[in-house]
C-alpha cells in the first residue's frame, strides 16, 4: 500500500500520432511496475495514444478512492492548465478523488538531471 | 571552449501558444548560461514560441562551424523524426554543420530521475 495520501498514481503522457513515440513512457512504466506492482500505478495518455485517462480510471479497483495524476510533461501549458483539469473534472466522483500533480519536468530531481545532461554535452562535467 | 566535437549547443524546446509554458526552459537555460556563458549555448523553440531555431542559428558567431541541437523533449515522435530534421536540413550549410542529438528525456540521467520522482510519489523512497 502507498504511504502517501492517494491509493494509486496514473502517469499521464501527452500522446502522439507516432506509434513509436510512446516507447520511453512504456519503458518507464514497466520499470515502475516491476518494482512496485500494477496495483499502484497506471500509464495513460492525454490524447491520440491509448489508453486514455478515462480508460485508466475505468480499470481501477473499486477500493481505490484517491488517485494522483502525474503528468509526464516538461512544462505546464494549455494542456495541463485546461485540458487535463477538464478531463479530471469529468471523471471525478464523490467516491473517487483525482489530484493533478505538478509535471515531472518541474521536479527538482529532473531539473538537476537535465542540467547535468546539458553540462555533459558541453563537455564540462 | 567546448571539449566536445561541436562549438555550440542549441537547447530546442517544443513551443506553445501559452506564454507561461516556456518559463522552465528559460530557467534551465539561464542556469546553464550562468555557469558556461552565452557563447556556448542558445535556447530556441520548434514552433509557436520565439526564438526559432532559425533565429538562434542567425545569432551564432561566424567562427561557429559545428552546432549540436539538444531537443528538450521526452520522446521522439513526428517532430524529431521529420519536422526538426527538415528545419536543420534547411539551415545547414557547408560552413555550418548541425547535428541533432537524442532528446534529453532519453538520457539515462533524466530517465533515472523520472523513476525516482515516481517512486517518491509512490511513497516508496
Amino acid at each position: 500500500m502507498l504511504r502517501k495520501e492517494y491509493d494509486h498514481i496514473i502517469l499521464l503522457a501527452h500522446g502522439s500520432p507516432d506509434p513509436l513515440w510512446k516507447q520511453p513512457f512504456e519503458s518507464l512504466y514497466q520499470q515502475i511496475v516491476d518494482v512496485y506492482g500494477e496495483d499502484n500505478a497506471s500509464l495513460a495518455y492525454m490524447e491520440l495514444t491509448s489508453p486514455s485517462l478515462e480508460d485508466a480510471i475505468a480499470q481501477l479497483d473499486t477500493n481505490v478512492n484517491k488517485v494522483a495524476v502525474l503528468p509526464l510533461f516538461l512544462a505546464v501549458g494549455r494542456h495541463l492548465r485546461q485540458d487535463v483539469p477538464a478531463q479530471i473534472d469529468a471523471l471525478q466522483t464523490e467516491m473517487l478523488k483525482i489530484e493533478l500533480l505538478p509535471p515531472i519536468g518541474e521536479d527538482e530531481l529532473v531539473k538537476e538531471a537535465m542540467k547535468s545532461v546539458v553540462a555533459n554535452h558541453l563537455g564540462k562535467v
